[in-house]
């Protein structure tokens, strides 16, 4: 396992409406996860986010969603594995097309908001993630969440010959099966910069968490991910970088 | 110049909704133009014709539009250049993403409805249209309409080094600059089978046609644009191709 | 109790793409549900649809749903009760905007595919639904599905003044619950004539029907739905009507 | 004439996408141009806007525009009279309807961008919008450009009924036909705070600005144009106000 990967949400803006600080953000990190339309961003906003993103040596992923773009792609939306299999599929080619057309290429898949949490709890959705990507270019990583049980994912990605990397959280608390605490319960989001800083290297060690319920949990992660809504959390960012550089581990 | 190809517009249906009769027509034809999902289309209808295509041999293309499902297209908007490079792109992008994991390619591209008329009235959108193309993939031929002048058009692709494919029709008459004349003239779209064959011939021979005015009138075409949206079109189709393959000369 | 008026879907066109017989169904009905562009129709349609309907005397009810074209409104979308209850609400506007444009006014409210199907399940989402229809207007009666047990919908709709119409279906078989039958099961869908006027009539008449269970099962219905897809099923709905109008009652 | 009544485009976040500082213009203005749908807005931001309004007191116009959200309004759309109509009216009959469920009601509608501009260019149009305002209520006022010819205006307008109300600006250089000079002319936009403020006052009083060819131009306005950005404009805004008050004169 190489050195814990930073990736950012990025290409948020759509038309008129500008959002995130890409920027700012983007010298921070390793891999922009980057909105294909759906749930944000346009053509035009894609294009400006790949040529900022290969300015600054930044490995592009596409993001694709559910298509919602009042609801951000936060809202499950009831589609059959087959609707899912061909709109992350159509959503992968646009970034691709365009990562391409600035000369690069798209490097890794990582779906959005209620897909990427509805497709670890639904089987046929991961297969039918898993198959638009392997249908695309079977050599493209699927990013998907570090939990204490991958075996599903494990298991369907291997049917199809696809890579995985696994994302952990440095802000988020984790229950007991390693999955991330709700928004809702108190705890579960840290705020203070040192906490997270704190669990960023344990998780980029290998070392074990403590779970919401006491319990060790460690989680085989390639990739941490942040945010940066503002001037404290890139600072954040960047001491969260530099603490993992310094541990030393190739890309 | 090789045998004259027959093109349609495929893929058009949306959702729930099912426009034209894809499985007639394909067989019938050489090159399918496969909406992208910003005039009709969806990602699980691109999908499948495409499939149908390939079924049938048929070489795929793109047709991109302005982004206007509920005008199909048919309306202007008023994009600037760069706009339209955009968005072309990303529909192409969407368009071959879908043809490689289909086990093909994108074969071409053709702009669709407002865009298509818009972009020969307009250098700097024709200019736009071909800077998406060559970005993407400088080897894929632009297909556009074939005039008394195309100068600009020639102009433009020689500097960016992409490929023009011209276009004619059979089932429309010409001005005397060879653009079709507005379907709200009388005698605007021929009606008789034997008119429409007779011109699409002229049109393989590379003879002039005559244009309103009685003119003389060559259109350098590499390809005809058919419909088939009933049973008699469709066989219309069929007699055309019959009567230009009997003509000999290779693809 | 008056007499069991008829319903069916309507405006369910869109852009370009034709959907339904809406001229050859209108004269038959007695309520007509427009779908208000979420899932279907658009401006133009509606207005058109609102004009036939007036025409033939029908009176007009809206037909809100989530926000999904390409889904047909058929996929769940995991909206909070905020969030159905203002977009209902827009729908219920725009609608009522052009009916008043008509010189008419909008007579209800029934909402469409997964809406139509979630509220009954989960009483904050029929609550929404409920509270946009007494915030445009409380004496706009809301359509939902006879059932054996409509408690929780008869109480949410007292304590906001709403009145309840409820539908029930002369072409589908009942479950224990006087809930439909799902469409994968066999015998789910009646496909003879004659079973279906029956079942009309002894819906009509209030007598008990017999659900899969081969219990009885009375359902309180005011209205009930049709489709009219073609020449037999508009024929169907012919025969229906004028099986209930015999039967007498008044509106 | 009453006293010149300051008006606002509000509501114009989208989904997650905040635009403007509604919260802070609003309690300096006397009208509310809420967007629709169409070019901005959902269903949730318009009621909240409409809210924010109501606890004003600040009096609800619908803002209505072509569909296009990723280009906010800004790009003409060729649509045909009939679809303005239609759309128009559609997004008139979903605002009223949130007004209508907040206790209030419509008070005018001014079309926004692109539309705005290309009504007033093409009579075609401008009837369109007319015809839309009369057939939902012939007692809402349509607000327009104050110019130094606005003849076709008031000749549509009287021929349907309607009432207009022309719209000044405080902050744009006039041409000598009364119309905006592009922005991109050098001039065209007043940055300097007094010079604002005179234009504003100069416009309630009645008295004549001069245009860019040096010749005077009275424009009969009845409401001014602001825009609160930031903190500096949103201090202009009362300025003008305050201003505007002292000079007496009721609405």
């Amino acid at each position: 396992m190489g050195r814990l990967l930073i990736n950012a949400d990025m290409g948020e803006s759509f038309g008129p409406w500008v959002m995130g600080l890409d920027e700012h953000v983007m010298p921070h990190v390793d891999l922009a996860n980057v909105a294909c339309g759906f749930h944000a961003s346009d053509p035009h906003v894609i294009r400006k986010t790949v040529r900022l993103a290969n300015a600054h040596g930044v490995k592009v992923g596409a993001h694709p969603s559910y298509p919602d773009l009042v609801g951000f792609g936060r809202r499950s939306i009831a589609c059959s594995p087959d609707e899912v299999e061909d709109l992350v599929l159509y959503q992968i080619g646009a970034l691709s097309g365009i990562c391409q057309a600035e000369g690069g290429r798209l490097h890794y898949v990582k779906p959005h908001g209620a897909l990427y949490n509805d497709m670890v709890q639904d089987r046929s959705l991961f297969e039918a993630v898993v198959k638009a990507v392997r249908d695309f270019d079977a050599n493209l990583p699927l990013m998907t969440m570090a939990a204490r049980d991958n075996t599903m994912e494990r298991e369907v990605a291997r049917q199809y010959g696809v890579t995985l990397w696994f994302e952990a959280f440095a802000d988020r608390a984790y229950d007991a099966d390693g999955r991330l605490v709700s928004r809702r319960t108190p705890g579960a989001v840290h705020e203070d910069p040192g906490t997270i800083l704190a669990q960023a290297l344990t998780i980029a060690k290998g070392e074990p968490l403590i779970a919401m319920d006491g319990s060790q949990l460690i989680l085989e992660a390639n990739t941490l991910c942040v945010h940066g809504d503002n001037s404290e959390s890139i600072a954040a960012i960047r001491s969260i970088r530099e603490a993992i550089q310094a541990l030393g581990g190739s890309e």
